[in-house]
């Protein structure tokens, strides 16, 4: 199908296609000998969970060379994303204004993990709700407050309690609901 | 006034708030001793109206560190993007993708020359399609073809030819049409 005609679906990166909150547990195993895990967070952010005088250390892994170039890809995302742009105009859009030294790494894990994904439909930004698509998949609620489409919350411990968007608990969730 | 409730306007970095074209011309003239001028190249590119052979030092330049961190402001944008910053909700949009090294340097590039624009209203895309605004002021003709929004042509050599398009000659015309 030609492009033009497909519906049109954005899709975020940190922790939707890329599993960065396993990439924060691991620097912080590491560093503090400890073996923290998903399942620990509960509806929390790590930020919540680890001594106040270690949460400067997770600012610190961001800004690190190397850190958004090596986060693991989501589990099963690659498959099904590559199914979805069949049938769907697809963006990545990622709010990579908050680090801006991991511009080029972020571009760069684009094109490892997804080599003929085009540079047209990657959009580096910080607002969404200036991305012009239907459907938007996420696990920032505060991305959908002025989204102009439909909005799906992409499930992370820290938005466990969010009750107002439908929500995707993983990609087999994202096949059931577009595939 | 409140931003939510302001129009929302993009407005494109390279030829219209940043004179690219100046530093593609200075480097060429630096390099090969000539004294080349936007007027000599009335509807053509750059890459136009130089020898085939000289071609490739176009892009070289793009690529080189500093070229797009250096660029000058282009005459008059400062003031008038302040100006537009008061009734619009205004978004910096790039097709930075072209040059994926540029990144970081075009985000600085706003930072020295507009130090209060938020990161968050900063857009790194490629097809600007993708953006959700009223209104969006670019040199490239392109970007219109499926923009939902209201789109004028900022002009500059390259698009001289161009007429399907509301244009903008400069920003004493930027100011005129939307203050």
């Amino acid at each position: 199908m030609n492009d033009i005609l497909k519906p049109r679906i954005a899709i975020d990166m940190d922790e939707v296609l890329a599993d960065t909150l396993s990439q924060f547990l691991s620097g912080y195993n590491r560093e503090f000998g400890e073996n923290l895990t998903k399942a620990d967070l509960t509806e929390r952010k790590l930020a919540e969970i680890i001594p106040a005088d270690r949460r400067a250390r997770l600012r610190h892994y961001a800004l690190s060379p190397g850190f958004f170039r090596d986060i693991p890809v989501m589990l099963g995302s690659h498959a099904v994303l590559e199914e979805l742009r069949e049938r769907y105009e697809v963006f990545i859009a990622t709010a990579a204004m908050e680090f801006p030294s991991s511009f080029h790494e972020k571009y760069q894990w684009i094109k490892d993990h997804f080599p003929t994904f085009p540079d047209s439909h990657i959009v580096f930004c910080g607002d969404k709700s200036v991305i012009s698509t239907a459907f938007l998949i996420d696990d920032s609620p505060r991305h959908f407050d002025r989204f102009s489409g439909q909005g799906f919350l992409f499930t992370a411990p820290h938005n466990r309690a969010e009750t107002r968007y439908p929500r995707l608990n993983d990609w087999a969730d994202v096949r059931r609901q577009f595939l």
